[in-house]
């Protein structure tokens, strides 16, 4: 072998009479071989000089001690609290964490999974803004863990989430016990599974306590317009229709904000015409008027899973199955918008 | 020369005929060398393979098409508005940009600044929570551009800030023409450029109108407890001892709410009583009652001027001394907390 070249992935295989794949997993460092195989093809390596990539530098130094974070909307409290406890929980082991913010635009989440994989990030974190997680364009093999959106196809998917279905029903619950006959729920249409499950929680809810389920009452907004602003235009609407309702069920705390405001905007007053909750207890459930009950997710709950269970794959531990994903329970925050008049 | 082995540096500058700094700099790309000069090392590096580390690659793909941005907390509205500014402007030109949120903790700076660093990102905004910059960690030559606040010596640096002295000086003049005579500045203490600025405008201010300065009226919070919480506190305190004032100009929008919920807590009328304006224009200042006036900052401009100048920079085009800085004015957003009585 001529030692002037430095040698490929086929040569070392060659040489260490094993696989190009095996060869390839050693180099990318994703835990699938044994020892005697590992310090094998080192050997040749250091003997020949593999050194074409960045790979090389990525197995001399085994990790590069960054992660990568994938994450729809930072300047959404919600998205940007659960970024932070992640950074803090992996700052303390000694991880440098990236924030990509990907606008829920597909290309840019695309780009972005490239762009960490190209920079030999040690495994990533996803909470996707969108239906299916590109985890395809990932050419290593490092771990992935996704908060509060499985991908697609899930049979082997590592995730966190709320329960979503629960807090969905709780909400319309609280309603319900309040009072409340007719409904309305102001979701985001083309829904992510977080969506789609509190809407099944709200169905499932009305159906339980004998409910009727009234589809002009499901204001399943554009996700343009998925926002404070949309939600307040679409209750303006259904307000002006004289469609009567006495719940509103939002689900998230700025559509409820903005279905407030519209609320207040003609002369309807909370709770004693209509009742109101939202989802997340990010700060404006508190601070607005009249107070905004909510459902709160345990985002230090999900962070902490979601940071563990990264951690764990990326020391190369087992994960048994069961332990492959998380539900977190979440609660009701009663608040003046939906107190009994 | 053995051509088993790849060249060292020096190797290669002994055949080019350089300095080992000419070849470190057209290994590092950072633009001062003739075109000549660094086809001669390209054609070295290519015959006998320098390839050593990431430098190889970047000195292949001659830009790694990714920046670096530092951010204190991206969980302040007004920061994250400005980051994804920064990422739209970045994604549209084919950057991937990571984001690192230093929580104004120093040694978390310095680890992101050598993270990023090695991660070869072409370029850095730094929007620093700590006073001085540690732009010495980066190894490379790529250029950084500072958002809000300057380093500590400044004379050479790229940066782009609003004209804070200003927003210090409007914000007060505004309650002085609404007739406030006494007037607390709720601010941060040790602070940084951009709160010393602010309070330099406050004091012209005043000393413009002929006011009188109140030491006892300034309010300089601890950095740990300089937010909602602590101005809510601290204006409790003021109230408690019995000192008089007719308003107050809180350095941000959060310290004003906490401020504003104090003094409703007290049962002192906004503005009939005491006027109020804040800093920063977050959505707060708009959804609060009453409405609360405040000192808008130009993010977009803030924003386009800072990746405008890091692009230029890093396609290496010369900025002249007069485009190395950029301060935007600062406008008065009225609101009902300053309104007449």
């Amino acid at each position: 072998m001529d030692k002037k070249k430095s040698i490929s992935m086929k040569g070392i295989a060659e040489l260490a009479n094993v696989s190009v794949a095996t060869v390839s997993r050693v180099i990318n460092n994703n835990g699938r071989f044994s020892k005697e195989t590992q310090e094998k093809i080192q050997a040749i390596i250091a003997e020949y000089g593999y050194v074409t990539n960045m790979a090389a530098k990525s197995l001399r130094m085994s990790k590069s001690k960054t992660i990568g974070l994938i994450v729809p909307n930072i300047d959404n409290e919600w998205f940007s609290q659960l970024v932070l406890e992640i950074e803090n929980f992996f700052f303390k082991e000694d991880y440098s964490v990236f924030i990509c913010n990907t606008s829920q635009d597909e290309n840019k989440e695309i780009a972005y999974f490239k762009s960490l994989d190209s920079k030999l990030v040690d495994g990533i974190i996803c909470i996707s803004g969108i239906e299916q997680i590109p985890v395809d364009v990932i050419t290593r093999n490092i771990p992935i863990v996704c908060i509060d959106r499985k991908p697609k196809d899930h049979s082997n998917a590592y995730y966190v989430e709320s329960n979503h279905y629960s807090g969905g029903y709780l909400a319309t619950e609280e309603l319900i016990k309040q009072g409340c006959k007719r409904i309305v729920i102001v979701s985001r249409n083309k829904t992510l599974s977080v969506n789609k499950q509190r809407l099944e929680g709200y169905r499932q809810a009305l159906k339980d306590y004998h409910l009727k389920e009234y589809k002009e009452l499901q204001l399943l907004l554009d996700p343009s317009k998925a926002n404070y602003e949309g939600a307040r235009e679409a209750m303006n609407q259904l307000i002006k229709k004289g469609i009567p309702f006495d719940g509103i069920f939002a689900t998230n705390d700025w559509r409820a904000y903005g279905a407030m405001v519209a609320l207040i905007e003609n002369n309807i007053k909370i709770p004693e015409q209509v009742k109101i909750i939202g989802f997340d207890d990010v700060f404006i459930s508190q601070s607005c008027h009249p107070s905004l009950s909510t459902i709160k997710q345990d985002i230090s709950g999900l962070a902490k899973k979601a940071s563990d269970l990264l951690l764990r794959l990326m020391n190369d531990i087992d994960i048994e199955d069961d332990h492959k994903r998380y539900i977190l329970p979440v609660e009701v925050i009663r608040r003046d918008s939906t107190k009994k008049a």
